[in-house]
Formats: C-alpha cells, sequence, structure tokens
C-alpha cells in the first residue's frame, strides 16, 4: 500500500498507528468478542474507552480541574447555534470577534438566536476587508483594534480560520490578546491541542475532531463549570451543556466510535512526546512550507501578514490560476493530495494538522522549489 | 475469535460482513492510500459512498420520490428538539401519541419549545399507566383511543418502543393506525428497515442509526419536499431540515465513517436478499423467543399484550429478581450478552436487529428451555 501524502483540510489524515489498532481490533475490541461500536455506551467495556479519552485529554492539555470535558455531536457549526441559545438572553448582548469565515458563521447563527431572544450580538473587532458579501482576512487584530463590551454575555473568536490560514498567537510562547472582562469563548477546531494552551482564560473551548484530533462527527467541549450553570434551562435539554455535564456525555448515545479513535489518536501524541513534541513538529512543518514560500517570493504568494501566518492552514498563490491547477495536478502525481485552496478563495491550502509527518511537508517543501524553478 | 451472541439494545450488533468489509480497507479505502475517514467529504471518493448510501437506503425501502433522505447528527434524541423547533409556530399545537419512555422524552422536549414560542402541545393517545413519573406501556393505541386534532401542526408517534417492547403493526402485513389528517411524523429508530413499510403515509421520519443500519452518531431523516418547506426560516441554519436538504447533508462535515458503516450494512442487506428477507428472518427470530416464553408461562411472563409485543425488543419477567439476574450471568456463561432490562423497568430484554442471526435467537431460545426447566 502506499500512503498518500494527505494535506486535507478536514476531515485530515490521522496518525497511522491510531488506524492500525482500530482495524487490528475492529471485529473484536479487547477480546470482548464484538466491535467496539457494538458495545452498549453504558457497558464497562465502552465506558474504559470514554474514560481514557477524557483523561488522556485532559492530561495532554493540562484541563484545569473547574473544567469539564464534553463529546458531543453535530460538529464546531451546531455549536455556532447553541452557545448564544445557552448564554443569551433577552437584552444581552454577545460579543464576535472576526478573522474568517468560520467567525462569520457563528455570527450568523448567533444573529439568528438574538432575534429569537430579543437580544444582540456585536463585532468587538473584525479584520475583514471589502465590502462584498465575501471579505477577505489576511491577519488577525492587533490589541488596540478590540473594542470589548466588559457586559457582554460573552466574547467569542476563532484562533484559527482554516480558509484564510489566519491564525492567532502563532510566535512561540505568544500570548491570545487581552479580550475583555466577559467570559471567553474561542472556536478551537483547526488549531485544537496543536500545542500547550493555557485554558484558564477561557470560559469555553470547543472544537470539530477532524482535524486535529480524530474522525468527523465529533465536537470537545471544554467548559467551566460555572459557565455551564450560566446556561439557561427553558432550552430543549439536548441543547444544555448542564445537561450533557451532569451525565457524563451519556445523556443520549455518543458517537462511541469516533470517541474511541480520539483515545487512539490522544494515546499516539502522548507515544509522541506530548503537546511540546507535537509542537515541535507543527513549528518545523510550517517552516518548511513558508521557508519555500519566502525562498521563491517572486512566484509563490501568502497573502496572510506574517505575524499571523496559520501553522496549521499554510495558504499561498501561484502567479496564475493555471499554474495553481498545474500545482495540484502534478503534486497530485507524486501522492500529494488535499491541495487545492477552498474553492471560495481559491490558491493552494497545504493542511499540516498533527497527524502529519514532517517527511510529508519535506517532501512538499523540495516540490514546490522543483515547481517554482521549472515554472517561474 | 469467539463471536459473542450481542442482543445489545443499542448500540447492537452489525453484520460481521459489514465489518470485516470496514476492517479490510480501514487504511486504504478502495486503493486510495488512506482510510475513508481522512477524505475530504467534498472529494470524489467520499461522495460516492455518501450517494451509494442514500441510493441503497432508497431502493431497499422504496423511498417516495418527493422525499428527501437525510444524513444528519445528534441521533433521535435530537430530533425531539429540532421537529417541534421546526414546524411549532406561536399559536399552533402539535399532537403527540405515547406507547413508552422515547416518546415521553420527545413530548418533553417539544413542551419546552412550545414554551418558547407559545405554542403547544396535546396528547392525542397514550397508552401509559400509572401515576407516578414512571408509567407502564404494555399496548399500542387502539383506533378509537387516539383522538388527533386535524389542525395539529404534525401528529408524532413512536413505533417502536425499545423500553418497553412495544411495537405498532407487527402482524404480517399490518397497517398503522389512522393518526388524522395532520402532518404524520414518526420515530422509527428502533424499528426502521425491520421490514418493507408504505412511506406514502408519512411525512417525515427518523431513526438513530445504531439499532439497524448503522453505528451510534447518526440520524436518519426521510422528509418530504412539502414537509422541509414547512419550516420555519427564523431557527439556525443548522436546524432547519432545509437547509441540509438544500446542501445534500453537506452543510457541515457529515459523520463519514458512521456513513460509510450505514452503506455497508444497506449493502449486506440488499445481498440477503432485501427487507422482505430481512422481515422473515425478524419473524422467525422473536417467533422463537417468544415461543419459549409462552411454552414456560408459568416462569417467564411477557408483559406487553401480544397485538403489541414488539420483534426487535422482546421483554419479559422471571418468578424473582434473583432468578432474572441468574438467568442473564449463566446467559452470559454461554456467551449470550445484552440481555439485561434496562435499569428502569427491570427484566430480561432480547434485542433482535435485523444483524442478529437465526442461529442466536435459536440459540438463546433452547437456553431459554432449559433455564425453565433447571430453575422453575
Amino acid at each position: 500500500m502506499i500512503r498518500k501524502l494527505n494535506f486535507n483540510a478536514g476531515p485530515a489524515t490521522l496518525p497511522l498507528a491510531a488506524l492500525e489498532r482500530a482495524q487490528a481490533e475492529l471485529t473484536d475490541f479487547a477480546g470482548s468478542g464484538m466491535s467496539v461500536m457494538e458495545h452498549s455506551h453504558r457497558g464497562k467495556e465502552y465506558e474504559a474507552v470514554h474514560a481514557e479519552a477524557t483523561s488522556l485529554l485532559r492530561e495532554l492539555l493540562a484541563v484545569p480541574a473547574d473544567m469539564d470535558v464534553l463529546f458531543l455531536q453535530g460538529g464546531a457549526s451546531q455549536q455556532f447555534a447553541t452557545l448564544p441559545m445557552n448564554f443569551l438572553t433577552p437584552g444581552a448582548s454577545a460579543d464576535y470577534v472576526l478573522t474568517g469565515v468560520w467567525g462569520e458563521k457563528a455570527l450568523g447563527e448567533a444573529k439568528t438566536v438574538a432575534a429569537m431572544y430579543g437580544a444582540k450580538v456585536r463585532l468587538a473587532a473584525t479584520t475583514g476587508v471589502g465590502d462584498g458579501k465575501e471579505k477577505s482576512y489576511a491577519r488577525v487584530p492587533t490589541q488596540s483594534e478590540i473594542a470589548p463590551d466588559a457586559a457582554a454575555a460573552y466574547v467569542h473568536f476563532t484562533s484559527n480560520e482554516t480558509i484564510h490560514g489566519v491564525q492567532y498567537a502563532v510566535a512561540p510562547g505568544a500570548q491570545f490578546p487581552d479580550f475583555g472582562g466577559a467570559p471567553l469563548i474561542c472556536d478551537m477546531s483547526s488549531d485544537f491541542m496543536w500545542r500547550s494552551t493555557d485554558l484558564s482564560r477561557f470560559d469555553l473551548v470547543y472544537a470539530g475532531a477532524q482535524k486535529n484530533i480524530g474522525p468527523s462527527g465529533l465536537v470537545v467541549v471544554l467548559a467551566k463549570k460555572s459557565m455551564i450553570e450560566r446556561g439557561r434551562k427553558d432550552i430543549p435539554k439536548i441543547f444544555q451543556y448542564r445537561v450533557h455535564a451532569d451525565n457524563g456525555s451519556l445523556y443520549n448515545t455518543p458517537p462511541t466510535f469516533a470517541i474511541y479513535l480520539v483515545r487512539n489518536v490522544l494515546a499516539w501524541v502522548k507515544g509522541e512526546g506530548g503537546l511540546p513534541a507535537i509542537e515541535a513538529a507543527n513549528r518545523e512543518k510550517a517552516g518548511v512550507i513558508y521557508a519555500a514560500i519566502d525562498q521563491n517570493a517572486g512566484f509563490y504568494r501568502a497573502p496572510v501578514e506574517t505575524s499571523s501566518r496559520s501553522l496549521m492552514n499554510v495558504v499561498f498563490r501561484l502567479p496564475t490560476e493555471a499554474l495553481e491547477e498545474r500545482f495540484v495536478a502534478e503534486a497530485k502525481k507524486h501522492d500529494m493530495v488535499g491541495l487545492k485552496g477552498h474553492r471560495s478563495v481559491g490558491g493552494v491550502r497545504v493542511s499540516l494538522y498533527n497527524a502529519v509527518p514532517v517527511a510529508w511537508a519535506k517532501t512538499l517543501g523540495d516540490f514546490m522549489n522543483d515547481f517554482a524553478k521549472h515554472n517561474g
């Protein structure tokens, strides 16, 4: 078998070791005579998997004791709606900071909920440029551009934008800006666990699994107990964080196989040396690709400002769309796939999530240098 | 490997052929050099899987052309909330028919939504007995007991109740009762595709996958286009059936691996001879277990009236709880698992979903006869 060099933006490549572990026991989990996905979600075999996924996540990310770990369904897109459903109230206002399309989508759903509730949403900052429907984004806001409302029900931002390739706090040791005194909520879908993160500043963090930690169909929510308690009680139970926290994410049947795979991925992360080792590899991978861009600056063009360049999703343009197409097609001939930019922005996108090996980035970097030499 | 005789109520046993197919290609799907779960949900490899799952479902169940097939997340429990969110309006009323706990839960979420909207929900019929919080259910309602409101926004019922073992229309060729002229919605989670069903009477049908057609983390919705159009447009996009229908269930990232497994299960169903063959096997399996109960009527006691006895979940009691415990423990020694009744009702429960082979039911039937002889 030839394993493709998979630079998909999500669903994305997974550690081969995590997949092989799943394959080996797919029909007979831990000698139980059935697949893990055939076990009851309330049986001891699955409960051990669920507990291990939770404890690995807590350990690797140093999740504070006052935060609950929830495994939910519906992805980040559903969180865009359930967050305002839980935390907005009539007359209240929520702040949103936009650095790309996912933040726009979160804001859009919040506007709908606010209209239902008689509440408001407000832009605390945006780096979007353009008058049309499709704005471009090339950086995160500076501290002085963020105008937070201390009385807001919450402030929401997106730590990494996959389509525009804009990420916060990418320099080693860099901190997130100060978003003011309101409860802080972050969509970390596309850079969750890319490095150690001080979670004590956050009241709620969420992440679709299908980028850095597992397959699609699962979203992880880390929420302070005090935030969970703040949630409305007059909305359907299935949308109350409280209900899921009180039931250990077993209020309804969870996506057991997806959680099992997260367990496998996190066990691999631990075996690799935990998040410090993952961060070092991520910096090396992104370094290789950005170097190939900058060393061929007349040929490749990165639209994102250097200090906001995403280490997860490297986006760049070539001189013409025809060359971009040829780039993607020739890379494919060399077993490198998933490189086409999102249809809304075009260009090339290289997603370098945790499971992408350093060797793949080096192969792609060499290819980029060659391609520039022969086509520049 | 010893394959356990798995009578779990869901997540439940899956066809071994479907699992082995998944196992064989878990790290290399169709020669693509990656797992199906590593493919983009917008790439041609996954699109083919998604299309095949849809077309197999349409073909096997003869889904009418005016119904859309949606693959969503959140299980039936989330549908309990999103149905009233879509189809209730201020001043409107929805009818619910209760034959067990799942219907109660659906009604509970609808009450919450109705309170938010200034709408109402109404009991069109219930067979629940008892004043306390936990009612018992032993049958479906008679036609004369159903008092439908023709002006209702919709009428909702549950075709099979897993905890109480109560199912509608179990006799060969039996039809569902007449639920009146309002749009008809059915939770078919636990008996979806157990046989051919005339879907033309329904406006919307939904089913969690983890009983008859796949793993947990996926819910199938079949909805008439006219019903979808009736849905509210002022709720979050993620909860609008319209949005998912317009986007072919790709509005947000779907649970791709769960849909792939449904494809494998439905391909197995087709290979077995389709739903007529599945129905024949289901009738034989349930026949074996109910025969063992009735032939040892002084020892086993089925609480459900004969005409409402579920073919999916056979529930019965033994003379004492101590004997029930011994029954479950001894069955386990013979590799039969998942037989403990739901914690809220106790007793024994035998779930006989599509993937349970006839041979397993026969083995259990023999065991039941032996156990009665030695303990009666």
